[in-house]
């Protein structure tokens, strides 16, 4: 007896051929940046002139945050034990979970179904500020430990308004911004986590794909610290995510 | 006794500041896009317009190769065993060895140590040839047991030659793939993961970065495999890399 | 500024000094076996005789189950990439989700809570399974898709039973198992992840630890399965968790 | 045309029947402790006495070595970005390199080829120090940074002695102890990999499962670490694998 096979749409492949989500990777690499190419694998369609230009922005603004961040301990001590670079940021994608990254997914989540719902954002934002109040909840992607203001926000909605972009997901966030700042007497701004939530929220991306663009973006930052692991430091080391320097360039522009 | 910092060149971060490799996040948003960002993590420099080009062709030309490559169906099992996202994906990345992926650094490694010796690419190339056969290895980055020509790769050196872009590494690659038709009797073509492997050298990039470029180009490939696999399937099916059928949309260009 | 320690209280060492739990590893390898040991390391304490007993039984129990559970085949799929043991197992240990193996925590969460409460184990069974029969949930420990009667529960129970063993959690889960049949007509036997769930309980066990005893069990037989691959078939191979047949020694008794 | 299939000889299952290399379960769960499943598993056959007390002795000896191993990190890491119990173990086996619990495949393979050469185990051992000095590699296996002399290597000689079970291995491991004294200077004494290297050597283990032993043995101890984090630490906190003390039972014995 034959098996049932299982469908899938994302690539065909055959001698010769190679189409991702229809279109022929030959012409892709033509015609594509990578961050096009990555919003149609994620997609299923190109993304017009607008929406490319917001997943290049996004992708940039997550690409790395320094030695600090759990995940770049969790590929650093992979490669210290003596493994291959594969394995070092599978390592390191393993930490980026629910209190790591994990903030994109939970809160688009959040202003996703928040946004089906009828009524103002100012209505919205006011009832579920109250409610996370009252179950004691933390609204994810607001508030960071090291940046008051998180530089990568103002510069996502910016571009996105440039855009003409920003939509009800958006407007919910800023909402729920001046709601914390309310209820709890002190400024709670929303992060790149949220920014991010809210800026592929008005894309028309799934929540359940948030944690994709963060691993997607800072993949490239884990095979960086890697090799530097790799590189630089003797294996077996002391090893700790606060006990270190930078020694890097000078700040420099790209002018 | 205060213990000894070590040192880290990527990512210098303070309070509503993040700077890699000494350029502001936020200016690199407004006029970087995500390959040249990669770039420069990996590098420490900017790119120029060339190498920001072949940088988009490169990562563009790995992005996915449907559901048959192991990476998939190890990030496809690990979300059918009822997993996170990040589990899944680093699954995934966990798959990708010395022999899946693993031909770029094997390669860029052979041609980068063959390319510091003196004598013409072809004398080099054909010694090499001579060795591998004796030794009887299997020369990484040449012969696809799917696509007879790699498209990807006569794509690739396209654009490497119209940008001038191709050198001594190139031509390495090209004369290896004429010694081993010679020696061989049959056409063992360069593969993509070959012809990724002499772009990069000739770009400049270590070896043992290749594994990094599959990684990052493969990984939005992964996610969404992994995203099709949640949505799709049902939890603990039979799983496989054969059985199925490519359900998505026709063949459509670009315009 | 000195950093502010954090507490371990698992194992203490110093030059030639190693305790776990206050014992001493040279005494601990004299007298305790790797059951007891791990029961030790697990609880904090050392195993009485029929705690060590259970111990034994419960983690040859799930050693191994063949070339089909989803384990098995991420741990293949990342050797047959070429890549290290470790991470092979690494490979199949992750894939130990929701869905393969996570029942036992589930289903120990479910009758621990429900153990809690005032009621007879009949009634308080009763009120579960309409709960989740109206929640249309399944109740994670029961059924098997392979199994009429799973015989590792059947032996369990046998050994709590005769070593005076069975509690509260193993009464709430045979009266759950009658519910149950009652309630659909059919048979849904507790599997072997519902009866570890319910013998560590009547241990004193967390439910938090219910997936630690499987992936402790489980990886022996994942090395196993990793070796085997790497020692007898090919790399990159049409990989499946179907398509194979068992050629290993007949029946046969332990004498 | 209908798919070849391909062989395992490890577990055969149908409906209630589960055989590991021929015995039933149920029987396994009866007799065997789970050392001796172990060993069965590896193995396909059962051990004998001697071999049983073997194992027990070196799967207790790796089971933990308290916060500092990188394992443990990369595990409490995981778990700190807010992941699953089996992905921190996963991350944790992830760690287990060529630089952290690798020794034991490298020393067992090295004393398993010298082992086939002719000659005396004094000479051999004579041969192969002045070689690795000359290659200025160093012996794995031999010297620890913490212990001067690892109390489990003399616990394990120890009871291998007792049994009547050292050979050939064993006495090739002494011999290399006494000839980098000899070169050196100084003591290097054989570590805990190195002992269970030479002891699975004597019992006829393949040197590639050497990782196989050290994982099976620390799992336990990673997960042990990772409920622990999970209950008594806050997520993302500053994490390292230094700053930390020891507040568990003082000093014990079994009695």
């Amino acid at each position: 007896m034959s098996e049932e096979k299982w469908q899938t749409s994302i690539t065909e492949i055959g001698p010769g051929k190679i189409r991702v989500r229809g279109y022929d990777i030959v012409e892709m690499m033509d015609k594509l940046s990578f961050a096009q190419a990555i919003f149609l694998i994620l997609r299923g369609e190109l993304p017009d002139e607008k929406q490319a230009r917001m997943m290049e922005a996004i992708l940039v603004s997550s690409i790395d945050h320094g030695a600090t961040p759990p995940s770049v301990l969790g590929a650093r001590t992979v490669m210290s034990g003596g493994n291959s670079l594969n394995a070092a940021v599978a390592g390191g994608v393993l930490v980026i979970g629910d209190t790591h990254g994990g903030a994109i997914e939970q809160s688009a989540r959040i202003i996703q179904e928040l946004a089906l719902k009828e009524g103002s954002v100012e209505d919205l934002a006011a009832q579920l500020v109250a409610d996370m109040r009252a179950a004691k909840k933390r609204m994810p992607g607001f508030g960071h430990r090291l940046h008051k203001t998180d530089p990568r926000t103002v510069k996502l909605f910016e571009i996105a308004a440039t855009l003409d972009y920003s939509g009800r997901h958006t407007e919910l966030a800023r909402a729920i911004e001046a709601e914390l700042e309310k209820a709890s007497g002190r400024r709670l701004p929303i992060n790149v986590d949220g920014a991010i939530a809210a800026v592929i929220s008005d894309m028309g991306f799934d929540w359940r794909l948030g944690k994709g663009f963060f691993m997607i973006s800072r993949v490239p930052g884990l095979i960086a610290h890697t090799y530097e692991e790799m590189t630089t430091q003797r294996p077996m080391r002391q090893l700790g995510n606060r006990n270190f320097e930078y020694t890097g360039p000078e700040a420099r522009t790209i002018d």
